[in-house]
């Protein structure tokens, strides 16, 4: 799959971002100006190259797949900017630069965090799609982003944090499964909706993106420990400074590599039983397994 | 309008609630305690019984209302955890109950007032009513929950505090259009969208809901100077200590009572134009204008 694919889709998520983000001059400008900084960052915009990947690979045009790709992100940046509150991982630094929080106030991250989970889904409900589409776009993404996804995960990552024996791999598993995996799931499963995939296929991109989630989380947990800030652009070994259940940490560096190694197989074989186009796809699994920040 | 219907579409949205909430016992349990301790504690239910209260006004069966009932009232309800935050409000006392970052702990709190939003869409999105009108109520509970709504009245109101001087009549209405008039307004919108009342009759409910929500702001001012802590269920006399602007504080209490006055005359009217019975709407507009908590 030619970079230039992905460029351009970073290029349609920059710009539909930017488009659907409130403007900064109107008031509440320092609200505004918060959302804008907590999503307008440079992020690898992982998410939505996912939605398109999958949404494309069923034939749907890239500015069908924009409101997908959009909402997604900005779920995934509301929980940055309260990820990153004090009272939750208390982080400084975020792609290099002030969190949200350290640039305006703990308040105003607060409210910003909450208006972008709005923004997600008022960006869905005008999503170009049927009605039908787009209801079964909005279940997932709400049931994704909750206590049975990513806030529920985030949840088990708080209870797991200083007691990093006591979790298991399972639980270890479970938690990731949740805190990173279902969005990230769900990123592919919107852009599958929206495309209008069929039921089998769509089987074969859980699997496929079950795996994603995994694989990448294990190797975030490698990159806390082999990476330095300066790459990351975020603070490094946190992780073992907080005694967080990491893969790594459960299952020592040697076979945190060789499971990176079992997933990235799963998500072969799973593209293998499409009959679509799935180079992109391919590409980001390649991308998640091998990135350095 | 019998206190019974009330008492009966209470019953309703608080068994719907309870069902709605992932169950106490489940993983990750103290994130499902913190959820159920912010919404099931004894709330008056306002923003429910609006949305039962227009709904049924055009023929909705009560059954057919209660997805909107709960979608509205728990985005109020997680404002409410996220509001009384220390970096918020600061609140440890609401409806006579420990706040939910005081009974639990602050990153708790923020995940479950993040969850309980997501949940809120979850429920519209499986709500009874044809794809079209759902993706309608999804749409208007965003945009009422989201920077042009409730968030960006919080951030108004944020900006005013210490200054009540400052923002002057015109800016202090504008906030609570925002911060609570527009939760309010959708409420009355999702039961009229349920319903499928005709457009006419949404532009007369608008006028109402709009009445109703000032209304509703203009008498918690006037509660937080004459009431007392105990009739309230929370800590009086705060905006006074926070140098908040208020309505007593820029227009002296006795005009603020004339104000509320001529709002329900505003309501009145708006109601007497619909062609549909309006007893229910009309005993919550005197509610609003009457409550002592």
């Amino acid at each position: 799959m030619p970079e230039a694919t992905f460029a351009a889709w970073r290029a349609r998520v920059e710009a539909a971002l930017d488009h659907a983000l409130p403007a900064p001059h109107d008031s509440p400008q320092r609200l505004h100006a918060a959302m804008r900084h907590g999503v307008l960052n440079g992020g690898k915009r992982m998410r939505p190259m996912l939605a398109y990947a999958a949404g494309t690979a069923f034939g749907a045009d890239p500015a069908q797949l924009d409101a997908a790709a959009v909402a997604v992100e900005l779920v995934h940046c509301y929980s940055l900017v309260h990820d990153d509150l004090p009272a939750m991982d208390d982080d400084a630094l975020r792609r290099g630069q002030p969190t949200v929080h350290v640039a305006f106030d703990e308040a105003t991250a607060i409210l910003a965090g909450d208006a972008l989970q709005a923004l997600a889904f008022a960006a869905l409900a005008h999503a170009p799609q049927p009605a039908g589409s787009r209801v079964a776009m909005l279940a997932e993404l709400a049931h994704a982003s909750g206590a049975a996804g990513m806030c529920g995960g985030q949840a088990l990552d708080i209870d797991a944090t200083g007691k990093a024996g006591a979790i298991g791999i399972d639980g270890l598993q479970r938690l990731h499964a949740l805190k990173t995996g279902a969005l990230l799931r769900a990123s592919v499963r919107l852009g599958a909706i929206a495309a209008g995939a069929d039921e089998a296929s769509r089987i074969a991109l859980d699997r496929y993106a079950d795996a994603l989630g995994l694989a990448f989380q294990v190797r975030d947990d490698l990159l806390d420990i082999e990476g330095d800030a300066a790459t990351l652009g975020k603070t490094a070994g946190k992780d073992v400074a907080q005694d967080k259940a990491t893969f790594p940490a459960l299952l020592g560096i040697e076979a945190s590599r060789a499971r990176l190694a079992e997933l990235s197989a799963v998500m072969h074989d799973a593209l293998a039983g499409l009959a679509v186009e799935t180079a992109a796809l391919a590409a980001l699994a390649r991308k998640v397994v091998e990135r350095d920040n």
